[in-house]
């Protein structure tokens, strides 16, 4: 199974992007994290782009804050799919980072979820994965099915402290 | 080669959604599309989006506007990949679209585009569907040393016309 | 008299909606509380909601944060009045589920109050249940005075502290 | 039946406000419409609220721009349920009165629709006198079928025109 | 010399208002405050604003966050100066009350100050006051020229701080 | 009386200010109109405020759009009341304008009104100059009777136009 | 003298950019124009930039619009000042273009100016080449006296056309 | 070498600005700092940006919160650089500061930073003087590859901590 590349454009971002860690390896997905930033390291973030397929990655996660162009500097550098997590920053509430990471020109697509969404971003990666992959597939429905579970459960649970 | 499924909340959005059916084309991705409106149809779109697997789709691309629930309501039914184009309309300039469309809850990505980003999520479907298919994969390749080459006519033409 | 079903996304919106449960309570109309996510149990929201009219609800109440889906979605599947909360939740003050609220398309409309707004969204509820029913709205012109009221103890409460 | 109260604070409004009418007409609901403005015509606006209830009126829709304040001036004066819709006018994209229209403080509830929503706002008043009319319910979800078949007749006609 | 009449939505919204009557004060200007809410109490506010002038008052101070209505409602019903203070609230910043407040439709002006900025209000009155009274308007210069010297201490301060 | 100097930023603003100056002269108010530059001429804008009251003004208006510092470099000179158009320009629908007139520091008021209002501004400016002037009061009271006229005359034609 | 180095993301952008270029003639500065995307073609831009200073450049000004990369692409590459212009697109006003541009992280400065400020994104560059060129600096003086001429000379037109 | 000038509008902005006055002494850059408000000491900030070239500064930094007009009025009175910081101050998260410091007119230009940028104000200071002194440009050039090599160390770091 292919890789996913992790991509951070600043070690300060850990906290929301380790939620994509963890996710990844719930799915057994192999993962492997790297802090690039666009600003900083762009010939980093630009070879590790350049050399994701040969090296076995099939989907590119990036997340960053503020002018986030990091998602954009690694798909400008790749015909992967890459996913954009614009982060929340100390002002203006991750708006800046969204418009940032969505708002790509025709030609170089961001694949992009919520602010913060590093869970999301996981699955994402996860659901690219399994289109050719019936297990991973499968995987992905179970735990589907689990998170129903789980909003029935907490159905009763309001319910039951509710009405008593 | 799995299929892309195009879906569209109403026939106003087809100007929008057109550029994401010859996108396809131009890669020779095989599409099917369909105007179904996540509120004036749900059924039609849930039932669509819960056999898409089977029916050999691989990817799911949805586009909407105002309060853009169509790509969401399409990915709390299947676990492909969906891809959002958040569509602009009369008001709001599509930020209302935008915000519905990818702010979505931990659980079920939408892999969200530009605002009326159609071409995007065309070639982000072909991005996907080119993770485990090399040609597909070269052909991304080359149009996007095509783009390159075309950006840099442009900027000859650009130079020759101010500087003579 | 008919009863009012309070549908919130996650667990996590109860401390919002519990004041729409309260304030129903004072009016005396009975209500029926279920944590349904428009993404996680679309079924489950999509049943309640086909089956609401028939099974003695006159209104329903759909609270939900970010991509705000619930309200359209049960909306799309019944045409009892459905009043919509948008809840704020940790990015954007809300402002993202008061846009997937309101701007709903022509033909499936949701009757959206303010952000994180669970009273005056079973004020709203009462309102529409009073319209044939003259007990319920004398309750509300009492309740109605008494606000005035406490604020006009609040106005000699203030004038006495800065004034003395 | 109860009539519904049209409200609109300028006669500028009068071309959004025309489907309220005439889709109220389809339902056969009686309306009275009014140019009454919460700023030049406050003692009229408010009067027509006192004693709407008594004249038999069941819901009150209110129409109006920038600062929009004839739903909340009126929804101060009467329990009926009272439906906002904010007019988008020459600047802001009708996002000054939406937010006037919808952040009303508890106690005061105003159901808001989407911006320049009158066909929304006309069904949200026939869904609300239709909580007691069955028949006015059937034909609530006639129409909603209707709304169905068209979304399908464009389904059919979009895929006829671009495959073919 | 004229009263001052500062009115506000809500006796929550004290602390911000308080500034205003310290700062009158200040001028020696007498006030007269009043909690009234446009919603909850629309005919005390309507009495004060259609009474202000012949009760001695020369400008009326309205402070509301949400949708901020007061200063409106008070405008339409009096043609003496009505100053808007827009208060935020729990969500959004108080954008949704600076819109409220200032974007009024022809006829009907408010003085709209900045977000929560009561004392400006305050010196906004008084300078209306001071268009006809040279010994406010005198005070006023003084004042001026005291802050201007604060400004200036602390100007000294910071470059001994920083450089010793 | 006092007269009313009207300062724009920029003749491109004249289409929007003259409202201003027909409002004034429908009152007998005299104004002066000057375009200066809080930018381009920061030193005719700082004479021509530091010297308005002893030249005969009782309000300065001021319109500038984008940056919108002209309210504010006016206030900045002079203790009169300062009324600010926020003017839109060709991006961001005078949002820029708004905040850079309204959200002023402590100290140095200015009284805004909405986007483009310069008939507000001018009414503004009027009421301000009746606090101590009866006639011109008696004046406004007219108009405001004319204004509610004026909505019941469009109150009755629109009915009629609507219901024949 | 060093040159001005101008990079416009799309040739789209020319008709905004052409104002920059015509601007620095004006003034004697040398430029060179190009249309480099940080998208589509990364290494250029990247070579460009890598290259400018020691290729004599003094300052490069950078335009795009959307997820406006080019002027944060170009800073990470060079340590020479770089201008970024928003531009102004389809949807959003320049809001995106504006928040991806100014807003970047620690370390990467951007001198951002307004949406579509081509001319003062060149009279920057000019002031920024003037800081140790007397003779440029002098001219920028004359510029501002001229402007200022012209601002008082629509000064006295206004006045003419409105008082004769 | 020329000096560096840093005003704030405000000694509450000096948490903000400190961060340029040590940035600066890191590249042996003099600075001369002062408290001048646009408004309560236009005089100050004025007479200050009047003699700043000719007084030996090369650069001038200016940091404002709320409608932040400081870069603005001292920019009108120089034709040196100006470098704006908006700084977030109570509400609106810096917004209403940084559209007041970047959408300035044609004709003066303000070099705009994020919100709260101070650190970036003074490295675009330093790049500024960099341009003709090619020691200073060196000094840049170093402490980029220092930067660089911090996030490099930061992703060793990171991996090490995720994967042990």
């Amino acid at each position: 199974m292919k890789k996913v590349g992790i991509l951070m454009g600043s070690a300060s971002d850990l906290p929301v992007v380790e939620k994509a860690v963890t996710t990844l390896k719930e799915y057994g997905v192999e993962s492997e994290i790297h802090v690039y930033s666009a600003h900083r390291t762009p010939d980093e973030a630009r070879d590790f782009a350049l050399s994701a397929r040969e090296n076995g990655f099939g989907v590119l996660i990036c997340a960053a804050g503020m002018a986030a162009h990091l998602a954009g500097a690694v798909a400008a550098n790749t015909t992967l799919p890459v996913v954009g997590i614009p982060c929340k920053s100390s002002v203006l509430d991750g708006m800046d980072a969204l418009l940032s990471t969505v708002m790509m020109p025709p030609g170089i697509p961001v694949a992009t979820v919520a602010i913060n969404g590093a869970q999301n971003a996981a699955l994402l990666a996860v659901q690219i994965l399994a289109v050719e992959d019936g297990k991973l597939a499968a995987k992905l429905d179970e735990a589907r099915k689990a998170g129903a579970e789980k909003v029935l459960r907490s159905d009763k649970e309001v319910r039951e402290k509710l009405y008593g």
